[in-house]
């Protein structure tokens, strides 16, 4: 084309041949992933995936994620490999909380420019989370739209499908008015509160990625590009015993938007703030910001990924498999009647 | 907070209270698509969607996509409420050519502000197709990513899920050489092709949104916005009747990039250009950006949105069942032996 006095799509500011290799250097990632009931290769319309056998009424949970200005983090650390970690251990977090297993995700992720390097980076971050979490990568779309990103910048989003037998949702409803409050610390930030975080660090404390961050031997850009935790290697062989009668997974909104989310309409819950130490990263940004305490509980997980229900007869056989498990839970309140997060 | 002196997620550009009304605002809209397989209300952490019964050894078709630069264009527009129905459409085509009908669908809507009127105007365009499509609507994210986007825009991606039994999928081992291309005629650009089409129509034609289309009576908005068509509703009783050997959705890439997929390493097709007259908009587009026939080809539909494959038997039986189905298809080549497109 290059002779020609025309438009062509490449000038326009879409290379097709540079989608074209970054979609073969994707393959042998997604590839690790492929199980028994994944039927597609990349690169067809759609990805394939038989219904597993064996589970009784199976339900598919499903839900659809970002990774929010937690990528601005990235950009500015030129780090992309764990960001799309973080988008699938969200999604799953979030359909575990259902009571369901993984089977496939898809990404979707839109650049202004098609830098195959940061690219394969991105899916690679993506493929090792799926494979963690045995998930199939079953496929994504690239999208390329200058002028509407720029060039160095992208946006990316997650889908994920899980499932559940129908008897076995946690849908709130076997929660009941006395049971236990079992914390799971978090890993950080999660996916949430990044805006403010942003204009805190790098606005009101005038910090860069490299600097270190207040209270902590690690840099800012280590501190809050910390990978989001997937609960799901913990979680799951104690969801098989049926001690755990709900899960809230502690996302935007923080604790007072997420719990309510199992406790339904006539059940609240009451939270004791001391029972845990909020971590550095949270005290040093509230500090920093002069940010009330209730607006840190509202944007922030103040530490805590996963708040696990319980009967009080299961608690501690449920605190022992947690820990067992790996995870460093703690008791951290017990739900009540009347509607609401009190502390 | 008004009277605290630190910050808060509203001040630093994100407003909670907003992404909740919006979300009241969404529920009967989405409401209008639920089933009988439906088991969730917008609002848990994942949607919860039964494995219909019936469906013999039952495969999901899953498949990621976005709008693309389309966008641009309806924001030039200020008209929000057809590119949702363009992302679901451009989806369910895409699991729609492995032989799968839709079950669910989520949505990515992220933005720089949080209109809600045109969030809700966006989801209302989603939620429509959805439901022609008999598809659930079963969840999706809304993300407010301020100094990401900008305050008047947004990106829209979506995520369909889908079923087939595994002995109807398609996936080109029924084609064979000798059989029949026939073309279904897309309603426009589709989703593809915008930042080219953009380039010429605002760029070398100098025209607004509003100006009339060159060769058209129509406005340039209402050109560029023809919202994508869906093929279910034609197909799905022809899908049924094991007539059609392979299916083609002529997305990104074009007819030579999109045909090689359901067409295998060991077959090709002729195509005859002169089998179909080339929508005004794409020769408008072709004569003002003075672009060459093959590029053309490859980033645009050419007015082809489809392709059907079938046997040379089957092909009358199947061209007057898209005519009855409300298509006008025609004829448009064959499968050939060798690898590649050939005009």
């Amino acid at each position: 084309m290059s002779e020609s006095t025309g438009l062509d799509y490449r000038a326009a500011g879409v290379d097709l041949d540079a989608a074209e290799r970054a979609k073969e250097r994707l393959k042998p990632l997604v590839a690790v992933t492929r199980d028994e009931n994944t039927l597609s290769e990349l690169g067809l319309f759609g990805g394939l995936y038989s219904v597993p056998e064996g589970v009784e009424s199976p339900v598919l949970v499903s839900s659809a994620d970002g990774v929010g200005t937690k990528l601005k983090v990235a950009f500015l650390a030129d780090c992309h490999d764990t960001v799309g970690q973080c988008l699938v251990n969200h999604c799953v977090n979030d359909i575990l909380v259902q009571g369901a297993r993984p089977l496939f995700f898809l990404d979707y992720l839109a650049s202004g420019g098609m830098d195959e390097g940061v690219v394969t980076e991105v899916v690679s971050g993506v493929a090792q989370a799926c494979k963690e979490n045995s998930c199939a990568l079953l496929g994504g779309e690239t999208a390329q739209m200058p002028d509407f990103y720029a060039a160095d910048e992208y946006d990316l989003a997650g889908f994920i499908v899980g499932i559940v037998a129908r008897d076995k949702i946690l849908d709130g409803s076997r929660v009941q008015a006395g049971d236990v409050l079992i914390g799971l610390p978090s890993s950080g930030l999660h996916t949430n509160g990044y805006t403010l975080a942003r204009k805190i660090v790098f606005g009101t404390m005038g910090l860069t990625v490299a600097d270190p961050f207040p209270g902590s031997k690690r840099t800012v850009g280590e501190v809050l590009l910390d990978v989001h935790r997937s609960y799901l290697g913990v979680l799951k062989p104690i969801l098989e015993t049926d001690m755990i009668r709900g899960l809230a997974h502690i996302t935007g909104g923080g604790i007072p938007g997420n719990l309510p989310r199992i406790l339904g309409t006539e059940l609240g819950a009451r939270v004791d703030l001391s029972s845990w130490e909020v971590p550095n990263s949270f005290r040093a940004l509230r500090e920093a910001g002069k940010v009330e305490r209730d607006e840190m509980l509202r944007v922030f997980n103040m530490g805590v990924g996963m708040i696990v229900l319980t009967s009080p007869d299961d608690a501690d056989g449920v605190m022992s498999a947690l820990r067992e498990g790996g995870s460093s839970p703690w008791v951290m309140g017990e739900v009540e009647a009347g509607e609401g997060v009190r502390w």
